[in-house]
């Protein structure tokens, strides 16, 4: 599908929390924090989802008015409405079609291929979309390794048709969801499951809770096909992608790409020991990073890719 | 697009509630509540969203395998992950890619057009659609006016490529969103806004809020423009449109569409008195009740249209 990012936009919050800081509440040493998730310092937002997503959208949008306005982020401002009624009030704009969608930390990915899709139809020519997630009000100092992953930040980016005459392109999408792991992330509460007028509802229930190890253990196999069929399918090796960015869901995640996914070590953005895992951000801000430092350039082939709640994993292959 | 619903289903939990049983929870009349919302009774679901649609879903696939499950409701069952992977759970399934889609009362008509285009970018053949609220779960007995309209239900669809011989078709999409009405249809909790950990947070906030008049006032004047505009772009008239399915979000909003839309009473779907407005579950509610009962026929054209939380509104025009 002949589609172009015209546009990105980053929001990174001012105040940092480094592991020497955040290890007293954990009780654990810094070193531990480290060692674990390879986080060295996370961003902690003073303010909300919707003000944090808007500053990256306005910054994608760069004075134009987009078409459709999409959240994709992991965890929403409030049960109702969704997320991107509240980034159109920041942004200031009124009369413009939003909606959310959610696949928790894979949200980009299925916006980028819906929002791709929505194009190819002809149903909009501008569309914003907008992860936005401040993972750290979720964190259960309780249960140290997932704690020690979470980070806040935001990403934007502008989707627009692409000329005949671009290289422009979504070349490849791919998901599978494997519900027999749901449990394994989750935040129980918010919703009718656990609800908040429950008695039994516990402070716990709306923390976040992850079972890392055996995460890995079932993403790491799926991830590895998922990314095996995709360069199959679209007849690529790993030569012909100039960037991987995966889901920052924490440093051994990362590290698999290299180790175990056979790409080179400087082709695989890393941003995690600086922001942590932000949840359906992490993407969005991967790309807005390297967008910014000049490291993708047009014509690049970037292969976005990584694990959700749900157990998901998703992919799609861009050309920039 | 060439689409067409191949499959439909429905859930209606068989717990009634009337309103002389409400009355007393509202210290209310039972005339009152009928005469506020015309909904006489309402049906309170004893299992939860994602059992409640995956019975919908069974019925709508008839032992077909989708291969995209789009959940497209008002409230999640919980945080992360979202509900479709719970569907997917729930019919027995594991692979099938899962996301959600969430623009409150109007995600069906949002995950259709969505899902149309997944459709015609050939990216999927065979999308189950799901919607499953448990309204009742949320209501706010201090609020009346709100409490007595929320009900209980699930429906869902199964979409597919139209052959070209067919006549099935989604005609035409369009959808507006106004953020200076995003305040008066809220539940405020269930996000970072009024997180669940803050001390600030009070149970009213975890509920749902409306202020029903303030949101008629704006979404008659706004529905009708996006009606008139639907027929003028596709150079339709009233009388080339065999069935209005409209948002069950009150008897006065379901009305508005023969005495200000000028339709016909017997060509606008009206299930609220014996269902309530069940979120983003009443469209397909009430489309499958019309394909049950033999209303609806191949070749009729339909409109989906209504208002949701945001404040949106939106409408599809649909060759059943």
């Amino acid at each position: 599908m002949k589609v172009k990012i015209t546009g990105t936009g980053l929001y990174i919050p001012p105040k940092i929390q480094t592991a020497i800081e955040l290890a007293p509440k954990l009780n654990k040493t810094s070193q531990w924090i480290i060692e674990k998730s390879g986080v060295h310092e996370r961003r902690i937002s003073d303010i909300d989802v919707d003000k944090m997503g808007a500053i990256a959208g306005r910054e994608a949008l760069n004075g134009n008015r987009p078409d459709l306005i999409i959240n994709a982020s992991g965890v929403p401002k409030q049960t109702i409405p969704d997320t991107s009624i509240f980034y159109q009030r920041e942004l200031g704009f009124e009369g413009i079609p939003s909606f959310s969608i959610h696949s928790t930390c894979l949200s980009f990915i299925t916006a980028f291929n819906t929002a791709a899709s929505l194009i190819h139809a002809s149903n909009f020519r501008k569309i914003l979309i907008i992860s936005s997630d401040r993972g750290t009000r979720g964190r259960n100092f309780n249960e140290p390794e997932s704690a020690s992953l979470l980070g806040d930040g935001a990403a934007a980016i502008v989707l627009e048709p692409a000329r005949n005459s671009d290289s422009s392109e979504l070349l490849y999408f791919d998901m599978k969801t494997f519900p027999k792991s749901a449990n394994l992330t989750e935040v129980r509460g918010g919703g009718t499951n656990k609800h908040p007028q429950d008695p039994q509802t516990t402070v716990e229930d709306n923390l976040f809770t992850m079972d890392g190890p055996a995460v890995y253990k079932t993403a790491r196999k799926e991830v590895y096909r998922i990314m095996l069929k995709a360069l199959k399918s679209t007849g690529s090796n790993r030569e012909d992608i100039d960037w991987v960015i995966p889901h920052q869901a924490s440093k051994k995640a990362i590290d698999a790409y290299i180790t175990a996914g056979g790409f080179k070590k400087e082709k695989v953005i890393n941003i995690i020991s600086k922001f942590g895992n932000c949840v359906a951000a992490s993407i969005p801000m991967a790309l807005a990073t390297a967008v910014k430092q000049d490291q993708i350039k047009r014509g690049d082939k970037i292969l976005f890719i990584g694990t959700g709640a749900g157990l998901s994993v998703a992919c799609a292959l861009v050309n920039y």
